[in-house]
Order: C-alpha cells, then sequence, then structure tokens
C-alpha cells in the first residue's frame, strides 16, 4: 500500500483516486482554491459533483489550505491533477511544504513556452523546482475520467526517467480495468497527449461542415472528411514529436492514435471544433457557446501561438509539413476563419 | 479524357464511375449479373438504387451480357468494382474478352488463401490472368461511398506497380473533392483496406459491452474501451503487413488508420461487432440480425482463418502479437464468445 497525495480535484484528478483506493492505497486528496465546493460535496455526500461517483473509503478529501498538514508525512507519490493553467501554482505549493523529494507524476496536459522554445509540462516543472532533485513522469492514454471512475476497461501509458519507478507506478494502477503500460518515452507521450486536445479541434471541423450542409440528399454525412482530417492530425502530431526530440512511433500507440481516438469522439475540444467548422470566428464561437468552458486544445493553441509562429519564420519547423496546425492557429490566434487545406495535407514523411 | 469500365455497379463501383464522369471521362458502368435490377433502375430512372445519386451524363449503364460489347474498344483503364467473391469470375470475364493488356484498378478489398499462404487479391487476379503481361493497382482509403458520390471530400491512395500508370490514376480523379496520393506499397495498403474491415469488428465490441451494460450511473460510456481496442488494432495491422511483406508504415495512413476510423463509425462491419460485444455467437448473429448482408470483415476470417491457424501453429505469425486477432477468428470461425483479452493487449513492436 502506498500513500499518494492527489493535488487538483477536477475529474480527472478524482478519477485517478478512486483507480488508487481501489488498488488499495491510501490516497489524499486535496483540491485547489478553485475545487472548495467540490471538496465540501465529497464531504457532505461522499461523491464528487461532477464526476457523479461515490468515492471509496481510501480517498480522503481535503482544502488546499490543509497541503501543508497533508505533505508533514512525505507520501510515497505525488500526482498532479491541477489543469495546465494550474502548474506553476502546484509546482510553488511543494517547494513550499516538502521537504524531501518524492517521485511526481502528472495528469495535467498541456505544452509551454519556456526559454523561447516549446516543451513540456514536466519539464517546466522540474525547472520550477527549487527543492531537492526531481523526477517528473507521466500519465496518458484514451482514458476519460467519467469511463475511468466508473470501472470501465481504460488503458494508459505511464512514463518516468527512471526505470524501476516506472514498473512500480505500473504495478500500483493494477486494478482489473485498468490496462497501463510504460513507456520511456516521456517527451512523445506528453506532447502525444497535449497535441490531441489541439487536433480534436480540426477533426471536429466535420461536424461543423455537416451542421452547415446537413446530410446530401442521399443520407451521406461527413466522415470522410473527418477521417481525412484524423489522418493528418497523426501524420502532424508525429512530426512535432520528431521536432521535439521524442520517438515519433509514440503516436501510433494509446497516447497517440488511442487518446486522439477517443478525444474526437466527444468532449470540449470536439465541440470547439465543430463551432469553427460551421465557419464562426473563435472568439465568437467561444463568447456565445462556451463562454465558461475551459477548452484545452485552444488554451494550447493561444499558449504556444507566438513561438509556433517564430519557430516557422525561422524554418525550424516546416510549413510545409503542419497544413492543420497552421489552419488551427490561424483560427485560435487570429480568428480567422477555417477553410481545410486538403491540398496541402498528407505530405510524405 | 480516359474511357474506364466499372465491373460490378454495387455502391462502390457506381460511386467512383461519378467521380470519373466528374472528372471529364467516359465511363462504362458493367453491372454483375446480380446488379440487373440496378442497372435497370439507372437506365429508366438515372438513378441508383442503393446509392441514391443521380448518375451523371458520363456514365453508360450496361448490363453483364453487353461485356464484350463495351470491351471490343479496349478501354483505357478497367476497375474492379465486385465484390471480394467476384474477383475470380471478373478476372476471367475479362480473360474471355479482352484482347490486349489494360491497366486494372481494384476497389475491391480482401485478402485471399492461394498456394498455402495468405496474398492480397491483386495478385489473385495476376496469377489468374492467363492473357498479356498485367499490372494491377488499387484504390484505398478512408472513402464511403455514398459520401464521395455526394461529392463531399474525400481522401484516398492509389498504388500501381508502374510509377507513370500511378501518377497517371491520380491526375485521373482530380476532382476538386478527391484528396488522392501516390503509393508504392501495393501489399501494405492492400492489406490495410482488407484488414480495417476485419478489425472494425474488434473496435465494435465497445458498443456491444455498453448495450449490454448500458450507461454507467455517471453517465459513463464504452469510448476508453473502443480507444483500447482501436490501438490493439492498429498495432496488429502493423504487424500483419510485416508478415505480409508489406510497408508497415502504410498502417499510419489514409489506408490504415484514415479507413479503420471511418468503418469504425458506421456500417456493416460495426454493427456485427456490436453484435458479438453482446456476447452473441457469430453464427445466431448473422442469422438472426444480418441475414442477407455480406459483412467484408467476417468474409475475410471465413477466407483465410483455416490458413491463419497453421501459420500460428507453425510460428510463422506470433501469438503473442494477434491477441485481437485471435478473438475475431474464434469468434467468426469458432462461434466462441467474444472475451476482449485487455492483458495480451499492447505488446511491444
Amino acid at each position: 500500500m502506498a500513500a499518494i497525495v492527489i493535488l487538483g480535484a477536477g475529474v480527472m484528478g478524482t478519477a485517478f483516486s478512486v483507480l488508487l483506493a481501489d488498488c488499495g492505497h491510501k490516497v489524499f486528496l486535496v483540491g485547489t482554491h478553485l475545487d472548495k465546493d467540490l471538496i465540501q460535496g465529497i464531504r457532505e455526500h461522499g461523491t464528487h459533483a461532477k464526476l457523479k461517483v461515490r468515492l471509496p473509503d481510501g480517498v480522503a478529501p481535503f482544502t488546499h489550505d490543509q497541503l501543508g498538514e497533508v505533505l508533514s508525512n512525505p507520501p510515497d507519490l505525488i500526482v498532479f491533477g491541477v489543469n495546465s493553467a494550474g502548474v506553476e501554482w502546484a509546482t510553488d505549493q511543494l517547494t513550499n511544504y516538502l521537504q524531501a523529494s518524492v517521485p511526481i507524476l502528472m495528469l495535467t496536459k498541456g505544452l509551454a513556452v519556456k526559454d523561447d522554445t516549446i516543451c513540456i509540462l514536466p519539464d517546466i516543472v522540474r525547472r520550477r523546482w527549487t527543492g531537492h532533485g526531481l523526477q517528473v513522469g507521466g500519465v496518458a492514454g484514451p482514458c476519460i475520467a467519467g469511463e475511468l471512475a466508473a470501472r470501465r476497461d481504460s488503458s494508459m501509458v505511464i512514463t518516468h526517467p527512471d526505470a524501476a519507478l516506472r514498473d512500480w507506478l505500473v504495478r500500483l494502477v493494477n486494478a482489473s480495468y485498468c490496462h497501463a503500460r510504460p513507456s520511456q518515452d516521456i517527451v512523445g507521450v506528453e506532447a502525444c497527449a497535449a497535441l490531441k486536445n489541439f487536433y480534436a479541434l480540426g477533426v471536429g471541423f466535420a461536424n461543423g461542415l455537416l451542421t452547415v450542409k446537413g446530410p446530401a440528399e442521399n443520407g451521406a454525412l461527413m466522415n470522410n472528411v473527418a477521417a481525412g482530417l484524423f489522418v493528418e492530425a497523426v501524420r502532424e502530431i508525429r512530426y512535432l514529436i520528431d521536432f521535439l526530440g521524442g520517438d515519433p512511433a509514440s503516436v501510433y500507440g494509446l497516447a497517440g492514435v488511442g487518446d486522439l481516438y477517443v478525444t474526437c469522439q466527444a468532449g470540449r475540444n470536439s465541440r470547439m471544433g465543430k463551432l469553427l467548422g460551421t465557419g464562426l470566428p473563435y472568439s465568437e464561437a467561444k463568447a456565445k457557446h462556451m463562454p465558461d468552458e475551459t477548452i484545452e486544445g485552444a488554451e494550447l493553441a493561444l499558449a504556444i501561438g507566438a513561438t509556433f509562429q517564430r519557430l516557422l519564420e525561422q524554418r525550424q519547423i516546416a510549413r510545409a509539413q503542419l497544413p492543420l496546425a497552421i489552419t488551427l492557429l490561424d483560427a485560435v490566434c487570429r480568428d480567422q476563419a477555417v477553410q481545410i487545406p486538403w491540398n496541402r495535407f498528407y505530405t510524405a514523411p
């Protein structure tokens, strides 16, 4: 049995707490200041208001002001369940309270800019950390939180730079419904997990076109369009992983095509992609239809857009390899109407 | 302008005739003996009864007994639009009537057994051909016939052993809504196109499980299950392409993940997979629910099942690399109830 602190009580952090408790671990689920109501709800009813599941006894809920108390006994593992905007805050909290180094596993997904280039979030945490040496891994994969929390068969990839720790982490989540596999490619897996949200916006264009044009007279939908966008997304993610220094093959596994597949079936990124596909400018789609929702794929575009543009201009990345990414960035960062650049798709690698 | 004979007036052959006519070619659409009513309908109303589109003027309909007449002037290209069971019949028809060699392009997808091993359909045609030297290529990709015929953006891969012919074929389908790319990997592309039907049965299991278990109390569906099956399908197709002598990278393009994606969204293979996922034996699912439908993925299993078994026993292919294929073959060829072998999935390549 391990003692595990999860920082962030959103749907993914909490679903992971269910999994860990099911595996016999003692879980300290610590909400951020944004999670007060969720933690309060768990205390009162035993259920998480958004995830809509009853939490097992092995999960103990805490508010963010109790973090010091929780960390007074260093746990075996700390899991980051905050959203991408909360990574630096969470890291600072830990440096305030932790005396010894504890392995960190990130559920949080995204890319960030540091020193004028694009990097994965575990690198942000490592660089910001002012305490002892720190090793950061991550979890990725086709794993919708609500399904994991409902104990439906779910697959995931676990990365960590330390091979022994990686294997230990895989054994840690050994529930019958959880199918975890190790990977040593932290950069590739984390990049896949972040980029799938971004590219799911693009695959979502197909539903937008369907909304505008409707089914054809013979009942035809837009599945061919969606599949074409899916292929181009996979091709471009591969290219970007290679640029970021990861293993391009990661895009063909759970964290890549698997997670992209599941992300394209439903969710906020798909819905925003559909709105963009109808021809709406991003600012209007966001303000009118999804004002209070965090759209991770669009957040990613806004976070890396300017740097991406500079990398294109300096030819560190090739415009010809990234037509869908450029279309997406033009839509989100410059409010341009979407036109799918079919004739630039499927460039040979 | 080219003169092109399409043999087979099913939905895919006819959708391709629309594309070719839109590109300015003269198309002779010759139905098989099974297509009499369809050809009759086209003559009377100008529309194809199953595809539900009006055919352009450039498409001229013929019945199978007119094939000799049609071929009396050798066309520039012959397209096979028959189903996989009709390939040998179609080849024999051509050897009866054709005096000169004409390039052949196959829409028909499948694998077959010849000389006790598994091979792609263009090889079957080449071996059966008794006339002049013959070069056979194929079309694959995420291309639902009804959507292509409705002129919705559709992507495809065109293979042919002759590079100049391959490029000519790509130029031949240069409609604004058609995004064709050449590939020299005939084996890999054809294997992808055939195996996607087979593996779509497997991804369909997720919908069957959802039917049995229903949504969870928190509304959770089975998308994580579907995505996991999708990843394993991609991994196994890659392995099988390598065994068959193709380029494993083809699975990551239009003919592979693209066509698998679109095939998993809808269609007969998905529906049969769903039935199998509920626990129904194949024979019962077929007889009760889909008695009059050709399920290409199941036909493939029945065609290659015994040979596949022998290849496993002789360790020419590795059991550990093919857990989903084995589950599917056990279901279709041996009527065994489906149990997803999660712990054998995602084996490292």
